[in-house]
């Protein structure tokens, strides 16, 4: 039911659809109690533009009143709003009050009979205090009544949560057997110790663990998690729903929410916000209303700072800079800081999510942007995809202004004239090969001059990584004419002239589409079109035909037919191939993008953004295109485009 | 003119008198060219709050129809706004049209025949590429210009611009010279090309030199800064005042304002705003309007941010969190990082004007976050001013939950049964007697666990410079029972108890009023008030009379005119003493707060924050109370409260 429509790695823009609308995530779903409404669902609709609603069907069961109109009714009419709503089951009082009893099927299907757009069946709540024992048996518990429940849910959708505690083995193993049920919504159940004591790792750590385990075109929603402090992690690692009951219980207790924590009404000297609520009333206004006014109005605050970061964060997304959201947000709060540091290790599952590039440029936040997939990508890239020119010397370069072969060209001009030798800068992502300077995201970075100890020895490790393996008999770091000289003497058979362009294809042809690429090179004559205004290479054309073409944003190649072709013959199926049925092959080769649902078999190593190659079953070329999703996506999503074709035969 | 309400280091809410009306700042005061209204001044005051606007005085006078509105009704009217008014000069226009000829006493006076709250003098531009020597003879003429234009202020306020480009030593010498002069407001001149460059290390070092030599009485004024991104770091280093005419620039632009940087409406997604201008449009709506009207409401949009951001910092300071919201913002922009580690090589200078407590906790948020003055100075007085007890054995602990006395009480008392030991914690400030585990910031902190390696590195230092001078014949880390039986084997003669509340009284006495503060508890049998719920000590007697109050906020002593006067015996003069005019003083000893025009002297070591001893010409006591200003400020401000009086004689 999920449609991928924007994505940064894990988070993602989608469109959910239910039977009252769409509805596009990351989404936050207020908590309607029907015994207690702070705002009306009406006022939430019009005031706060909410998209979507959730409520507890077990508070409607067990009040005789609302049951009988909400099953006369609906849920909807009994809320008074016509948009989704989803219902949760009555797990937490379950929990919370040991002596109710509720019967899980019956949970079910009285969701499904007042019309609940979402559902949620009765799991079992795990504390983060269980013992494994405890826990295990919970999520035993959890995954029989799921198995018990799912055929119930007729046209409603439903969600599975997954359950597991602070335990990842049992939360990626409830996620992978809830994945194999037909559910469309996974929350992410029994957080809410964690959220409340700001074990904020804890909770990266369990998302995380239910993500390696879960379908990765089902829904995640993280339960009980409404405040904006934990949304733009929490979307960074995949979850796409909250629900907020805290936006009223805060404005009870007179708590009034940022982006950046919650402070007290009573230490507060400035509201500080603008949103509708606080702009039509002031702190002094606020301590003479009555309770229950002052209450709505911070109740509308919090709700509106709730909504406009899920804005903030879908932002981010767009414009591909979520990592940059959630490091500085995660300044708000110590605890959030020592999540994100939680995340190196998890690079191998991040990367796998990682776009090929961005649309904006790398901002260095901190010590912990080192540790962002894109560089460990770019680094395992240059140690095993990189073939360097056969050339006798290697000289390197500092860290200067990018693109860095403007900034050393006349120092390689000079060098190139007596002394066959290659170029490298020691950046702060590792080595540089010269002709690498304008391919993501060498040239797309930020970087400030002073760097935090914590990189510095990151990257001398990478540094002496490369020393050990870069192969040529003799490397030095330019200091200067000395340097020059000194070559000089040392060699001799330079080539005359400086010849990035060909070394530029041929090392990002390696490093966009794996070792070996670069020999499409050799099929035929290679001519390039270059930029009059910038000088940059536009076109390649081998053997005469158009194969290439290089985006200036990110220094990649967009792959066109003939490119295809001469791929296909150095590297061997399935690399990067996308094989779909044989019918929407020739869909796509008219033109028309690939839909995941059509994709038979995908190269693993396909990343978000990759330049592909669409063929049919019988690796017969179809198209070119850019691929939005990983392997992983493409095989698990049934709705949406897969692949955006850019090239085709027809 | 400046009176000092609340402060955070050398940030500070204060007040500023105008013949039209006291403003509170930091205050942004937006751009208004009267020859292009993009706001109207009413609409400025009425739906954006805003307080004071500037004008360019050079532009009135230049344009006839304006400059004789402004001559004969005054620039209020000729606005439509009936609040305090600065003008600027037309230095930037002189500066930047060579050809335009100004004389620099005539402007002034026509900018107090219009009525202008707040007038400035033509001051000499320096560009950040002028040399040394350019940039000196523009501070030269700027100083001789000032001197002859500075007694033709009348009633009018005036500024004295600080220029001298990027040199600090420049910067410094101006900002002393100006100081001498009768000077109402310092705009520091000439940071544009800096701020458009985002050299905002530049602007750092820039504000830090002028600061160095200004009368701290003044107020500051970051000439044309107004881009969000910029006022909590500007003023955590002490500006005041920012001016804006990007509002309307960036809105003409499409630009978007945010307190984390700037986007092109065109890239934007969602406004992600609710500000009264973003919340009755949207994204599509923009694009369909007319361009003016499209200028217009993103004027206000980032009008609006700029002042909620202004409010965001007035509420850091008051909660005392502003390093805590630079450092978070700082993650808007690489450059802004850079900014920020420039500050650690001005500890000295901003340790001078940091609080002796806090209202909040520390917050770690970041590898900068140990370059705070807070952490030097505890360490600086940890090795300065402690005073080991007589224990033949230290026993050093692992960093742990907080408080740490109560963490390790029970190893403590076993240990203390047969050991004469004393005990401390290996910190992230450093090394912590035990006894000090109250005192701020150390209970009031909260650092993740996993800490950065810089910051490892320097407090590894910490602790090698203590292990080199703790002194103690025998030091072991807490390994466990095998630590106490090895103790047990090497050394006997434990007190037999554990004796924490007279070392705390001794420990925090020396940290707190300096080295032998803690003799006074010698000077009569000392008896501890504790509290029954809490267990901490609250009162403390000594020879039977109520000295000291211990603040369970900080850990720290509210000073007793008892206590003062056994501080005054072991303190020599003018340690911890304010130094008063007589007849004050004798308002003083009634109970009445100490003005800052009535101090005569006073400890340079007294920090604001600390609480201090009021005392005549003669050192006779009159009252204790809390500092609210350093020595320089004391001596500096002609306005407002200097000492809140706690404890008088009558």
């Amino acid at each position: 039911m999920l449609e991928l429509k924007e994505r940064d790695g894990l988070a993602r823009i989608c469109e959910l659809k239910t039977r009252h609308g769409t509805v596009t995530t990351p989404v936050l779903l207020p908590v309607i109690n029907p015994n207690h409404v702070t705002i009306t669902p009406k006022d939430m609709r019009t005031k706060l533009g909410v998209q979507m609603l959730i409520t507890n069907s077990y508070i409607i069961k067990s009040t005789p009143e609302l049951k009988e109109r909400a099953e006369s009714k609906g849920v909807h009419e009994l809320l008074g709003f016509d948009g989704p709503i989803m219902t949760d089951s009555g797990t937490f009082q379950e929990h919370v009050y040991g002596d109710v009893r509720l019967d899980h099927q019956e949970i079910v299907k009285f969701q499904a009979s007042i019309g609940s757009d979402v559902g949620t069946i009765l799991d079992i709540f795990s504390e983060p205090e269980f013992t494994k024992r405890q826990t295990e048996e919970a999520v035993d518990e959890t995954i029989r009544r799921a198995k018990e429940s799912v055929h119930l849910k007729g046209d409603m959708l439903l969600a599975g949560p997954v359950q597991g505690g602070i335990y990842p083995d049992l939360r990626e193993r409830c996620a992978k057997e809830l994945s194999q049920l037909e559910f469309d919504v996974h929350p992410i159940g029994g957080v809410v110790p964690l959220l409340e004591n700001y074990r904020f790792s804890d909770v990266a750590e369990v998302i995380l663990a239910s993500k390696k385990g879960l379908n990765p075109s089902r829904a995640v929603h993280l339960f009980g998690a409404g405040h904006p402090m934990i949304f733009p992690l929490a979307v960074l690692l995949g979850c796409d729903m909250f629900d907020s009951a805290s936006y009223a219980k805060y404005a009870r207790e007179e708590r009034i929410m940022y982006s950046t924590g919650t402070r007290f009404l009573r230490d507060l000297h400035d509201l500080a916000c603008h949103c509708p609520a606080c702009s039509k009333t002031s702190i002094p206004e606020l301590k003479k209303m009555d309770r229950d006014e002052r209450t709505k109005i911070l109740a509308e605050h919090n709700l509106h700072v709730c909504l406009r970061e899920i804005n903030t964060v879908k932002n981010a997304i767009h414009e591909q800079a979520i990592w940059e959201l959630v490091e500085m947000r995660a300044r708000a709060h110590p605890a959030l800081l020592e999540a994100l540091k939680v995340l190196k290790e998890h690079k191998k599952f991040l990367e796998k999510y990682e776009p090929a590039s961005r649309r904006g440029a790398f901002f260095y936040c901190g010590p912990e942007s080192y540790d962002r997939p894109t560089v460990s990508r770019y680094q395992e890239r240059y140690f095993n995809r990189y073939r360097k020119p056969q050339t006798r010397v290697l000289v390197g370069f500092e860290e200067a202004a990018k693109p860095y072969s403007r900034t050393y060209y006349s120092e390689m001009v000079r060098i190139a004239k007596s002394v066959d030798a290659s170029f490298m800068v020691s950046s702060f992502f590792g080595p540089v090969p010269i002709e690498l300077d304008e391919y993501y995201p060498i040239a797309q970075s930020v970087i400030p001059k002073a760097l935090d100890a914590e990189v510095k020895e990151k990257m001398n490790a990478v540094m002496e990584r490369h020393a050990h393996q870069h192969g040529y008999p003799l490397a030095v770091m330019w200091e200067g004419e000395e340097t020059l000289r000194f070559l000089q003497d040392m060699v001799s058979g330079g080539k005359g002239k400086l010849d990035l362009d060909f070394q530029r294809c041929r090392a990002v042809l390696d490093m966009q589409f794996g070792k070996g690429a670069g020999d499409i090179l050799d099929l035929g004559k290679v001519e390039l079109v270059k930029s009059e205004r910038t000088g940059k290479i536009r076109n390649v054309l081998i053997g005469g035909v158009h194969a290439l073409s290089m985006r200036a944003s990110d220094g990649r190649f967009t792959l066109k037919l003939e490119g295809a072709k001469l791929l296909m013959k150095v590297l061997p199926s399935p690399r990067m191939r996308v094989k779909i049925q044989d019918e929407p092959a020739e869909f796509a080769a008219k033109g028309n993008n690939v839909f995941a649902k059509f994709v038979v078999e995908c190269d693993p190593d396909i990343r978000p953004g990759d330049d592909v190659i669409v063929v049919n079953t019988n690796d017969e070329l179809a198209a070119t295109g850019r691929a939005l999703m990983n392997s992983e996506e493409m095989s698990a999503f049934k709705r949406g485009v897969a692949v955006r074709v850019k090239d085709s035969s027809d």
